[in-house]
């Protein structure tokens, strides 16, 4: 691989990553909520509109998802891979067709191996952003990250 | 609908749902991974023999998304549908192949709304359970759920 791998020592408290917006289509979100969340206010625009959001949106759970994948294809190269223990203080906001999701990615906790071994916890706060600078998503996952030493 | 939905005051805590085992096969594991968290050691099973896992495992988001699927299929029919605000105490335990996972839902807290509006907060705790009796999943999640009176 031509771009370098980050390991434990490579991360800071207050980094930040970041990717471009991503247009959200009505098409995704109908094909995503058919197979996993299949309630008529996420397949079913004339529904919706006499539902709680008063229209189409996304499943929170497609929107976890979408982070993952703009995590994946944006965010920093991590030695073994992304690999998440636990997740708190997740929240969603309603995600429309239409809508622009910024990915943003900060490191909020470091903590080595209290055992010593060679690795640690990286605490990292995810965000979608939509484009009226509204949170879509908001979480905290920890994951595992080899040391080099 | 034959079946009758659920309002807030049909929710008592400590009630529990589940649904029957469902098996996770490779395929649904690697189309899922492939658009979504598209990493080897969701994607590729030789690959997978030399991650952290040994092996090929399910995305956590994968598994999320299927829990809703379970959810939806099998959990309470809520009056105006699942409305999920935010999550906490998320926990992912290794998927395979061939794995089958019981979904169980248990009611944890409840709290009509403090402003007297039709409505409360139901807190539901989620897991998947495999075959050996291990978490593959577990998280608690506030619904929003509307009260008739």
């Amino acid at each position: 691989m031509s771009e370098q791998t980050m390991w434990l020592e490579d991360f800071e408290v207050g980094q930040t990553f970041e990717a471009p917006p991503y247009l959200v289509s009505q098409d995704e979100i109908q094909a995503f909520a058919s197979e996993f969340d299949p309630q008529p206010f996420h397949t079913d625009p004339v529904a919706a509109e006499e539902s709680v959001f008063g229209e189409l949106v996304a499943s929170g759970w497609h929107m976890t998802a979408l982070n993952m994948k703009l995590f994946v294809a944006h965010g920093p190269k991590i030695q073994g891979g992304i690999v998440g223990l636990n997740v708190d203080d997740l929240r969603w906001g309603a995600v429309r067709p239409g809508d622009e999701l910024s990915w943003q990615m900060e490191i909020d906790e470091i903590h080595p191996s209290a055992s010593g071994k060679p690795r640690g916890i990286v605490r990292m706060r995810h965000r979608l952003i939509n484009q009226n600078h509204e949170d879509a998503l908001h979480f905290v996952v920890s994951c595992l990250v080899p040391a080099r030493a």
